[in-house]
């Protein structure tokens, strides 16, 4: 059976996530390559897709329809996937993101989703130049790191925000080049034309019209996030300017290695939090009210350690 | 003065109409080179833009923000342009466009507006492919040639149109490939996911999400027609399939000279009725009821002469 043969059991003996999720090999199936047992691993927000569609064979799974996501997907044995919490994980290879030494694995952790979120856009939309200018709306566990990779990959950034508390953090903290908040109509108005590309965050129900003004014509406004209601959109600025709009999930498994990989290089990494496994009912209230800077990653292998001892 | 160096006189000798303008040259400025005297030409949506910004730099004057309209534009003499309701026009030659020998001049003036707005994106968009599988949203004066030229470009076309009724002209006289209605669920249903990119021509308020639901995974939507209130735009399945939205408009003038050229080589001209300009008031009132297939053409240039003789 094929499944036991490229598969890699891994013990989750790290800290991990739902669906970011970082740990050390236990175990390989005969035919992996991929990885070894003592290599520091991770897996996203996906675990199979058909491996024979287009998506799949240009290394984009993520948008294969037969994508298997790492929690609540039923796999293809027949069992439901739960993601990460629990202390250890069998997951095909091709799923697994080798973690280079030097990407410490706990803050390395949300860039498996978050990371890939704001990276593949970046990439394939053309915005991951020097000279580019890329705005990030919305500084939470996407916007953050999306302002690193932008900055890492040469653009100059702008962060886009509700909150003018988040100013000197953006500017001082991660390095945006400069800030914007977004209900500041004047401000918003001496910067139109200005970006050649936005990556929103955000996914509540937000004015896009603005975010189009702001970009330079042909420039493209790269929607990440899901607002549950539609969206107001006004076509003729979209005619006057040839712009974009478009969406963007995680990338492939290609991708997410490269993206890692790429992180490892330019020291980038997520700022975190970390909490055990009997923090978690507090960390989601404090999620509620936005009180995190900006992920959480919950330390499952330890907490289990604890409570075996 | 540079104005008079540069522009061309002509006649308008031949066909007409607002701003998708043709006639015969009678007279050049000193340092005129693109054109002479007798030469076929014609003049499209736009005379004039700064030539200095990144837009004028790269051809594309259509995105210049000083661009002139062919119609109700403030020339830089400080006069109004009119457009082609005149029996002779003045303009400077970087907004001549040259009509090759076997294009005809009334059938082909259409293209000037109507013809660049459909191939400009298919050509931006990389929908311009042999094996690509263009949609056409509304089959009138933008669609009918944007079948016209998708096919021509090598793509597999279907029309979607609200009209059943014009069927048989997409299949059998225009030679789409297939039609769909789009108010006919199950013919949307069944084509799910099948399109590379659609052009949709069409201007009043309509739902975007099932043209979205035809897009393969990466397709393209360009809207070139602008409805007057927002659309409701659901992100979702943007992001599901990486999905892209956009505005196109006119191209920039060598983009037009090369829609010429090509419409040329390719025999493709718009379906068109010529009329009088006695006839005018009669042809606003079929236009309202959309009684025309597909563009009137107003012979100036002979409606004239009559009266003077």
């Amino acid at each position: 059976m094929q499944y036991e043969y490229y598969h890699t059991h891994w013990t989750l003996n790290c800290l991990i996530c739902r669906h970011e999720i970082v740990g050390e090999v236990t175990e390989v199936g005969r035919k992996v390559k991929k990885v070894k047992v003592g290599d520091k691993v991770g897996v996203g927000c996906m675990v199979g897709a058909c491996h024979a569609c287009d998506n799949c064979n240009n290394d984009l799974e993520s948008y294969c329809p037969k994508m298997l996501l790492t929690y609540n997907s039923v796999y293809t044995d027949g069992t439901l996937t739960y993601g990460g919490y629990s202390d250890s994980m069998v997951a095909n290879e091709r799923y697994i993101v080798l973690f280079p030494e030097n990407l410490p694995l706990d803050a390395g952790a949300p860039l498996l989703c978050a990371g890939i979120t704001v990276y593949s856009p970046l990439k394939y939309f053309g915005l991951a130049e020097p000279g580019k200018h890329v705005g990030i709306v919305g500084l939470g566990g996407l916007g953050h790191v999306g302002v690193k990779f932008a900055k890492a990959l040469g653009a100059k950034v702008t962060v886009i925000s509700t909150s003018p508390s988040k100013k000197d953090e953006a500017l001082n903290q991660l390095g945006a080049h400069s800030f914007l908040v977004s209900s500041d109509q004047d401000q918003i108005q001496a910067a139109m034309g200005t970006l050649d590309g936005i990556i929103d965050t955000v996914s509540a129900v937000h004015p896009i019209a603005p975010l189009i003004g702001l970009l330079k014509s042909h420039g493209k406004l790269i929607l990440v996030g899901a607002p549950e209601k539609p969206l107001e959109l006004t076509v003729f600025p979209l005619i006057l300017g040839r712009k974009v709009l478009a969406g963007s999930g995680i990338g492939g498994m290609k991708e997410t290695q490269e993206m890692i990989d790429f992180a490892a290089k330019h020291n980038i990494t997520a700022e975190i939090e970390v909490i055990s496994m009997e923090y978690v009912n507090t960390a989601m209230e404090r999620l509620a009210k936005n009180d995190v800077k900006y992920r959480f990653v919950i330390d499952v292998g330890n907490t289990l350690a604890a409570t075996k001892s």
